[in-house]
């Protein structure tokens, strides 16, 4: 793709194309260094973009209610006036992607809706890599007009924490009596919430909710307090009936407005700018150690040494880095 | 430590002393350069071991009995004269570690028996750190006697995928009636199971437990066959009772006497030991890359640019790194 190719995807991406959009997600999660040259051409032409944008990430394990819950409140914003897109972050299947059985989206209205965008990412990569693309992801769609990013992730890993370094607020999401273990609701999942949802809070179980909101609004006082110095509140909905839902948006709306007027906001988002910076080094260095055809014969050479047990692969690697290194720079000049 | 100190280090670890074992393990998941050193030294000084070893992983999601799986089926293993150690790896909480209620060891009899020894990982690393501490530290089991070494992983994120690159036969872990979606196992991990057990198969679950293992089992054939050709049994049992654990562990050594002797065993092994050497040189190069210091100075002026707007960091990045590799080679010689 030429300069000019590349203006011409920046216009339209910036009038909100949508279809120029899915592409140009499909760019940054190549690993071709052809297009990845591209994307990188493509992040660095789009438009600083104001900040009245606000980036959300929900967490929580299978079945307790993302989905439903992202459909309830993305058409609450909507209704509000904005515009959302949905990233969904699900890395957990690198052979064929997806769940065994069922896995069928269900952000029925909002799939439907012409304010909403909604994108899985490429499964099958590293974390560093799934969390590069997520981030550049987002940096896309709110180039294309979307000032409400939402950013979902199966809250059993590490991805929520890499989730956690690219967005404003994180709400966690839980369903009461299944108890703490079964959720698999680490310390750590926890410590990188701003506000916990108690989901599925209809019918029989509204007295169960009630009482582990309590419980859970006592744990958390026991947690240590995010960088802002707040604890999570730990609010209750029912995605299915759309009950809570505005006073949720509403909530997170106020936290926004007291961590911009504190500094906070900006704060956490030139450190993860910082975090980003790092991954993305990181990652690009793997890249030109993977890339760098020159190493390929020693390469295959320790290989064989070291399945033939004769070198540690300590060693083998000791000796490919120095390799890297003395060969200068990158072959393309 | 000096070169002796090394080997009189190692010749503890061979005759099995459990806290030579113990600060070993310590020792590789330092981050020190003159630990990792150390640690290489120690990997490297110690002596091959016969291959009557088995490497086993099990996975599932919390609440679906890992623990007390392990407990019996270690036991079983000691009383067939095995020596059993157990190594689990659960990196989701990087902050300050454990989850939030509970968590603690269920491993009760073979936390006290002389014939096991018992090991978390340290949390908080990379997943790259994790896999290699984790495979390290089962080399060091090894060397110290130990004949069956068991890898326990949360089935949900991408530990078990690291796991599976380092472990002879994986054990899934599921439990009849959660359902597929709430226990939140992919079918990426489904396609990393050997074997597959319905846990908690007792009481009045036992009705349940056999409609499930028939769906499992037809579930399963729709999947791609393992590297050996093979598609994962479903077994039952119930952990707690001690029933169908004699059962599994006639299984996995079946399988294991099969897979070698048709090879199938050695080159999984093989192709193991070369993914162990990319995750290497993968991680060594990360470390030799953030342990440069004489990269500091021009990398918080880059980090000064990203912050300010003006450098995006992918450019950022490319120039740290061709800084990198143009400074010639590790600052120590």
């Amino acid at each position: 793709m030429s300069h000019d190719a590349i203006g011409t995807y920046r216009d339209l991406l910036v009038k909100g194309d949508r279809g120029t959009l899915a592409r140009a997600i499909t760019l940054i999660e190549s690993s071709a260094e052809a297009q990845q040259q591209q994307a990188r051409e493509l992040l660095e032409s789009l438009p600083s973009v104001t900040d009245n944008g606000l980036r959300l990430g929900i967490t929580g394990i299978p079945g307790v209610g993302k989905s439903t819950m992202i459909d309830a409140l993305g058409l609450h914003l909507i209704g509000q006036g904005h515009r959302v897109a949905v990233l969904a972050v699900d890395p957990s299947s690198t052979r064929s992607g997806g769940s065994i059985l069922g896995d069928k989206t269900r952000m029925d209205r909002l799939a439907v809706n012409d304010a909403a965008f909604i994108r899985p990412t490429a499964t099958g990569g590293t974390l560093g890599g799934v969390a590069r693309c997520t981030r550049e992801a987002m940096l896309l769609c709110e180039a294309a007009g979307y000032d409400r990013v939402i950013i979902e992730t199966v809250g059993v890993g590490q991805n929520e924490l890499a989730v956690d370094r690219m967005t404003d607020i994180n709400i966690l999401l839980m369903i009461a009596g299944a108890g703490d273990e079964l959720q698999g609701i680490k310390r750590g999942i926890m410590e990188t919430a701003d506000v916990v949802v108690l989901n599925k809070c209809d019918g029989p179980a509204k007295n169960a909710c009630m009482n582990a909101r309590t419980d859970l609004q006592h744990a958390i006082q026991l947690l240590p307090a995010r960088a802002n110095g707040r604890h999570p509140q730990v609010l209750m909905c029912s995605a299915v009936e759309g009950k809570g839902i505005p006073e949720l948006a509403e909530h997170i709306e106020q936290l926004a407005a007291l961590d911009k007027s504190n500094g906070a906001f900006t704060e956490r988002r030139k450190s993860q700018q910082l975090d980003h910076l790092k991954s993305t080094v990181e990652q690009q260095l793997l890249e030109a150690f993977s890339r760098d055809e020159r190493l390929l014969p020693f390469r295959s050479a320790l290989e064989k040494s070291v399945m033939a047990g004769e070198l540690s692969p300590s060693r083998a690697a000791e000796q490919l880095i120095a390799r890297f290194r003395t060969t200068d720079g990158p072959p393309r000049g």
